[in-house]
């Protein structure tokens, strides 16, 4: 499994990382800080990929990330390259929940699992707003149909 | 409130970070990766003021960072200064819960939250291993009762 | 020899910073980007402290780094807080150099030793500008006399 | 230009990273400690891709990091992939330069360009040691002929 097991359970935005020496810390194994900058990679690839990117700036709307949560399955080293996918699982009125799969080459194995809820932000507005239907529709066609 | 008042919600063990202006992404904000470094740095810093990581050493254990979890309620800018409290707040059979709250000195409000969860690993044996009765009451002293 | 050390030997603008446990990495000391990063935060609060920040952005100029140096003099471990100085010692037409000392507490030494060049930049015109007059005087009110 | 080009520009070793969102800082480039990052990526890819890893090993011997230096030749941004060359240009007698050179494929130009000192360190005498014969002729193998 690499891109093709992400992709056969369910991730259609995948992207390739490799471990850099400098990612490892004092214990000798790759630090906690860096699956969630990589978690961030593929929200930034996912936004891109699915077009929600475009339909947030065209209606004046930004991601902000309101939580992370990170499970850590292996302890990684240098060098090796992981494969990160990321998919929208829920969408709630203004707000949506993503799903991250870490997967390293070297163990052959999920290296750390995880999920990020981000809002939908008026900057106009300064608050929360609900995500047009225009988003739900790319969404549902980018991923299949979603959970409300 | 500082670190008082963190001391007053229950935390004996802060620590006092500056937020440097390279901690910020492109979104202009602290960038989500820097709480989880700070969560770190309060964890080690557990260790050290509640006596664990002494008895930890001194019984051939180790603490391994099982996962972690983060609500940021505040974007933060350079400069400021942030107090991290940790607490434990449960323990397992072989593994801890410990709370994490990030204080803004500029924002006056809680930016961050979340937990960790550590589990006392046996490097020799290779494997998880109950947490010793000495940590037990090492931290009981240090937090008052802990639930089971 | 703290911040008062710092000071003596010609720096006016000092930052105060703590090694964070994660500074660390797989060799078990402080990783060499991160004195490049309190590097950058000197210069930061040199811009602030000497008041030329102000004066650069109310004549729609910025600062571009154009190169950096740094000589290491002694390993660092956590824990250990760093006193980081900043002054500029030369002016030259559209950039200066400025110089940085670290100083650990911990090894009562200098940690390590380096400049930054920096560029005046003009952002509407997209190339170097002369410094300002004002921005020199300022600076040298601020630093004592500097050569041209 | 990618790999070709540097190869033909003499390096003999070269590796390709990704450029993420997150190594961009509140200007919206590429922070200045991410090329340094490289550079540490390129120098642990040389100590493996020319042998000397190993003969450090054998010899109770390691490298230590005594200086950097960097040129900032073009503000990078995300997405793009850097290509990163590192070699040897001269063996003093406990000491060595490596020079890196960082190309984008996105701006296809060099990016950056800098170079590190790297002692050779006896951690059993705890000082610097005379590089052996066997690493210069081996790096003299990877490389062709070095100066003295």
């Amino acid at each position: 499994m690499t891109a093709d097991s992400l992709a056969a359970t369910g991730y259609r935005s995948i992207i390739q990382l490799p471990i850099q020496w400098g990612d490892q810390d004092a214990f000798g194994h790759v630090n906690n800080t860096i699956p969630i900058r990589w978690f961030e990679s593929s929200r930034i690839a996912y936004l891109d990929h699915s077009g929600m990117d475009a339909l947030l700036e065209a209606a004046g709307l930004g991601p902000i990330l309101a939580s992370i949560r990170c499970d850590y399955r292996r302890q990684l080293r240098y060098p090796d390259t992981v494969w990160v996918g990321a998919k929208v699982t829920q969408l709630k009125n203004s707000s949506l929940t993503m799903v991250h799969t870490v997967w390293s080459e070297r163990e052959q194995s999920v290296a750390a699992e995880g999920d990020s809820t981000v809002v939908v932000f008026d900057y106009q507005a300064n608050r929360p707003r609900r995500i047009p239907n225009e988003i739900r529709q790319a969404l549902s066609r980018f991923e299949g149909d979603l959970p409300a």
